[in-house]
This record gives structure tokens, sequence and C-alpha cells, in this order.
């Protein structure tokens, strides 16, 4: 739909874009382009889409910005995909991972889904006004597991565990469509009294999080 | 080591157990055996293990229960495999997950190594007085991502977006070795208060959950 896309910065994210791009033959182009991708920090969007000469398509790759920090541009969409990237990895990070695209007028989601779908992402339509709930979701799903695998490991390191034990377990969790089993599936509410006892006596800073994570899980049960 | 082996229980692990031994054409036995595994839920151990001839080796697969409940047994281990198991599938859910193997003695911790790698686990050894706080550490991993995904897919229910679409990224969380991205990580508390802001509006359930989270990954990057 567009031969010329530019990227605008050159973190985790315009890094895994440029090189998807550059893998399918489709650039990316330094200077004039039909589509500008602004791969930079929140932060920074809007001052970089202020700084750009209206006339070409131009688009953000954040969760969390609404589609107005891309002011004065009109002809504009954002490409959110949820995928947690590193340096370590290439353009393959991109494969499977779902690409939130939001639009204001349907050339532009068309642009947003065909853009997504060159760089192996599965798009769907996401509302300006809903992406400030979706976000969360995401971080939540994402980041919050680094806390909990955190906790989970410290548990098993003190008991003198390999933390290592637990990924497997952590994985096939994923696999099993989280299912739920266990002694709060259970209903053991005697073992989970039991582990509250002991982190607050070996660990007490986790119990707070643990309790939590507990209650939400007995919450679940209960529905 | 021993050439034949007994499960009692057919639940879930029970059943993979026994399909595993059944693979590797060792069994499992019906009636006399030298080694009787209990694979019964953990409030079952003790009146099962009291109601066996003492003899044979006896071991259990709970993570949660000492050595103790296997009296008046003295040839005894644990051998907890750290997986969730679903009857969906079969002997392969073993492959590669770790085993805490419990023993008071080298000849059952051989024995509990032994039967762990022919059942194509990983063992590692486990002191009966720790396992109850490795034990927490493995609900933490494992049961707790169950409602951190529900909460996860609530939101993005909410917000329009398919809950499928979390799945990659949690997916490479992992495989990133929980190397920590987004907000949180770049230190932009901007976007995590508007976060609870719009779960406080929309999803009130969920912002305890939320806020534990948050306020634990604020304490991994500060550490």
């Amino acid at each position: 739909m567009v031969q010329t896309i530019r990227i605008i910065g050159s973190g985790r994210v315009g890094s895994a874009l440029a090189a998807r791009l550059r893998e399918r033959g489709r650039g990316p182009t330094e200077g004039d382009a039909e589509l500008v991708l602004l791969c930079v920090p929140d932060r920074a969007i809007a001052e970089v889409a202020q700084s750009l000469e209206p006339g070409p398509w131009i688009a953000h790759t954040s969760g969390a910005t609404p589609l107005a920090a891309l002011h004065p541009h009109e002809r504009r969409f954002g490409l959110h995909p949820l995928q947690t990237f590193t340096r370590a990895r290439g353009p393959e990070q991109l494969d499977g991972a779902y690409a939130a695209v939001t639009a204001e007028a349907d050339e532009a989601r068309e642009l947003g889904f065909w853009l997504a779908r060159e760089l192996e992402l599965q798009p769907f339509a996401l509302s300006d006004s809903e992406r400030v709930l979706c976000h969360p979701g995401a971080v939540a799903a994402s980041h919050f597991l680094v806390p909990l695998h955190r906790s989970a490991a410290d548990l098993a390191e003190a008991a003198g565990a390999p933390p290592e034990a637990l990924v497997p377990l952590m994985r096939r969790v994923i696999e099993n469509d989280f299912e739920l089993t266990g002694p709060i599936e259970r209903g053991d509410w005697e073992t989970v009294e039991a582990h509250l006892n002991v982190i607050r006596e070996r660990r007490p800073e986790l119990e707070p999080l643990y309790r939590s994570l507990a209650d939400a899980t007995k919450a679940l049960v209960a529905s």
C-alpha cells in the first residue's frame, strides 16, 4: 500500500521493525517516505511529530499514547506490537505477536493492518479511547511476570532449590491454557496458611504480594 | 535400582507417572513391589502409608507434605515433580521438568534421583525442613500466573482487544529470561498512575492486585 517507509528511533522496537523491513526488502528508507513510523520514547512522540512536515502518513508504536500526540498530522494511526523486545533477538521477535491498530478513518486502519501483516504481526483494531485500558492489560500480562518470577525464585533459592526449576512449570501453565491446579484449586486453605506463615517468618517482604495473589486466585475459584 | 514399582492413586500426577513407567517398560506393578509411590491427595498420605505393610521402599509426590507422613516406614523419600499436570496430556508432561527429591539417608536419595531420571525428570535434593519454603515458590510461579493472566485478559477484553494477544507476550517474557521492559523499567510513573486511574474507574476489583504487582516491580527496579 505504501512503497517507502521511514523509521525514526533505533531502540529495541525500532531496531526490530527496521530489521524486519530489511528482511522483506522494504527499506527502511532514509529521508522522505510515504509513511513515517515513530519508534521513539512516548514522551518524545509529540515533539518529533511536530518537527515533521505534514504530508506523508505518520504512525507511532506506543501502547499508551493517544493519536492526538501525532498532531498536526491527520493521515495517522497507531500500531502497538504486544510484545517485549530485546536487542539480543532479531526480526523474528515479531512473528506471531499481536498488534493493536488504532485509527480514526478506514483508510488509516487499512494501512495499519497492511503494515502489521507486512511485519508478520497479527493486527486487531483498538479504539483510541480504549488504549488506556488495554495497555495496563499488556503490562500486567508481561512485565508483572518479572516480580512474580523473582519472588518465586527467591523462595526456591532460600529453600536451596535451583530457581531454573520454576521455568518449565511456568511455561506449562501457559501451554495448558491457564488451567488452575494446586492447593487453592483444591480448596486446601491449610496449605495456603502454612505458606503465608513460612513466608512471614523467612521472607516477610514477599508476604503482601503472595497474599494478594492468593486472594485473587481464591476469588477466581469462587467465581 | 528397583525392578518393580507400584503406584497408588490415579489422579493427574499418578496417571502421568504410570504412563511414563509403561512407556519405559517398567510397569507399574499391581500388588507387591519393591517401591510404592503414593500419588494420593496430601491429606490421604499418612492414612495410606499406615495401611501398608512395612518392607518395600515408599515415596510420595507431594510438595507440601513432610516425610514424617510416611510413618511407620523408614525406607522412604519424597519426589515432588515441579510441574502442573492435566489429563489432556500424557507422560511427555514430565520431560524436562524438575523434581525435588527429599530423603534422610544417602541410599534413599540415590533411589529418588534414580527414579526421577527414569521418569525423565531433572532431580535436585531438597531438605525435608525446606520443602515448606520451596512449595510456595512453586505455587507462586505457576498457580499465580492464572489470576495474573485472568486480570490482564479482563482488561484487554474490556478494551475490546482479543485476550489471546497476551499469550505470545507472556511466552516471550519467559524466553527472554524475565528481562524487564516497559513503563516501570523506564521509570515512567505517569503511565503507571494513568493505568491505576483507569483501572479504578473501569475495573476497580483489579486495583489491589495491579497496585501490589506494580509496587513489587518498582522494588525490583530500585534494587
